[in-house]
């Protein structure tokens, strides 16, 4: 069949229409006829080839929701009309230390959904039914589009490096991931400080969970929140004074990088060492908190804010990601 | 009384003997008649004030055995003639969350047996019964002097990093740390990697617990170890190819600094975001992991291998030290 889609011809263009031919169904794979698609920085990245590892056509979206159009003769676990998610994921190798433990994220084969194939800008994707997630009836489908790729980037970070509810947590950052990572963060129980450079966005993140704002231009407020954080979640794709924050950590405390700043990072072990503080990075995150981060949303109705677009206007809607004007997530409607 | 010890008078002093006058003791004091102190490198750079925190008269010492001598009328755990050890640490708040749950070295108003006092190269010293140790009696004191620094040391962040039997852990530098990390992470049951720039220290590396061996000064060899590490502690005090270790790490790892290099860390947060990589530090451990540590090298022999000096011969020593030259701990008999 052939799907229609929009896509990135060359690295920095405008998407168009576009359509490309897919072969039957692998055994296990599913074909998901899309109804909502989130847009993520990461597609930016890849529509301008950021990371050096776009190929052209590109097909941008990973933050897919559907319903299961068809299946693969192997696929046991999911019907025809179920409503179903697709993140950044959708291949790996199934069978290392990490597949087998539901961290499919760190397999060393991981296939992503719009590098390794085309997404979910587009009429339906096909991808292995172990990536094809049931969303909750609880949830909406434009409000959880978002969930599948800024939902699971911030909820496994907080699992994997054990938050605790007795704990106090930093959110950098309050766009798209940082949103979404406020709620978990008061939802896991603790004790929340936003950082934002946007300081009319106080009033939405003390809503979305935050229990205190911080500017994060302002250096006596940070300066004065010294020793104060176990578990810092950086969104921003930003260089920031990153010194000041390792110090705004309590003894035992983790500064943890979501969104990649453009420089590299300087800090002097010692630092880190008389408080036995870590700086650490999380990428998505697997099968396992997948599942576990969309029951958990669906019991504490956490979503993300949307801007709903039709797909058509996909361009305008990536124009508004790249300028950071959307609060909180751009969602496009098929 | 006046207590005969050797001081450094000022900063890079050849140290002199010395006497100061001591009062008398605190309700919860205890004085210990030394026997045995190791020499650690932050003697060192504590006589040399590289880290601008030393007065003078400084009296360094702190890998402290000796036999309680007199103790204050609080002190109801520890009996006179009893064998005990004096750490790093000789005090903390005893109040805060970090002391009341056994990690005293965490505690913000924590204080160092030669900064806050006078250390162990001398005829005795007084602490607080909090911070001395009964040590077991299948350990000789010479032999376990160091393990009061050098063995806290690297025994509290494979507790505290949670390193488990299934991992692979390296130690970067087959010195006065690092061959007692040997053998800590062999008995925790992992599969052990020495590096080192010192390439005769193999046979003797195999034999304190390493399974594999590789050059520190080895770029090739270094590579090919890519992915390979869930832990890797590092015990130099040297500026080394950080990002090149960060690679050896397998996805989850975290590379963990003891020693301090003299020069920050520059690393770019992507090559930590894909794996789930941490960089971290730890200083010593608190009073919980120093009694575990303890009872554990009792149980599995675990003790430094030491030259032993007498005190009067401290200059030798500690020149000996300067040029790295013990293999692998000095120890200095009263």
């Amino acid at each position: 069949m052939c799907v229609q889609c929009f896509a990135a011809m060359s690295a920095k263009s405008s998407l168009e229409k576009w359509e490309y031919k897919r072969d039957g169904l692998g055994a296990h794979d599913v074909e998901v006829e899309i109804s909502h698609c989130g847009i993520c920085h990461s597609d930016i990245h890849l529509i301008d080839d950021d990371w050096g590892m776009s190929g052209y056509p590109l097909v941008p979206g990973h933050e897919i929701i559907g319903k299961v159009r068809k299946v693969g003769p192997g696929v046991t676990n999911l019907e025809i009309g179920q409503r179903v998610g697709v993140g950044w994921q959708r291949g790996s190798c199934g069978k290392c230390e990490f597949c087998i433990s539901g961290q499919e994220n760190l397999c060393s084969e991981h296939k992503a959904t719009c590098v390794d194939g085309y997404g979910g800008f587009a009429e339906s994707v096909a991808v292995s039914e172990r990536f094809v997630f049931p969303i909750p009836e609880a949830l909406d489908s434009e409000n959880a589009a978002p969930l599948l790729c800024a939902g699971i980037t911030v909820y496994s970070p907080l699992r994997v490096f054990d938050v605790k509810p007795f704990m106090r947590v930093g959110v950098i950052g309050v766009g798209g991931l940082g949103h979404v990572a406020l709620q978990f963060a008061n939802k896991f129980g603790c004790e929340v400080t936003a950082f934002s450079s946007t300081s009319d966005k106080k009033a939405e993140a003390m809503k979305f969970g935050a229990h205190h704002f911080v500017a994060s231009n302002d250096g006596t407020a940070i300066s004065s929140a010294a020793g104060s954080l176990d578990f810092i979640m950086s969104t921003v794709p930003a260089d920031l004074d990153w010194s000041m924050y390792v110090n705004t950590l309590r003894a035992g405390g983790k500064l943890c990088f979501l969104g990649v700043p453009p420089s590299p990072l300087t800090i002097h072990p010692i630092h880190l060492l008389m408080g036995q503080k870590s700086i650490c990075a999380s990428p998505i995150g697997g099968r396992t908190l997948m599942l576990e981060m969309l029951s958990i949303s669906a019991r504490h109705k956490i979503v993300a804010q949307t801007e709903l677009l039709p797909m058509s206007e996909v361009n305008t809607a990536i124009e508004k990601v790249r300028r950071n004007k959307a609060r909180y997530r751009m969602v496009l409607k098929a």
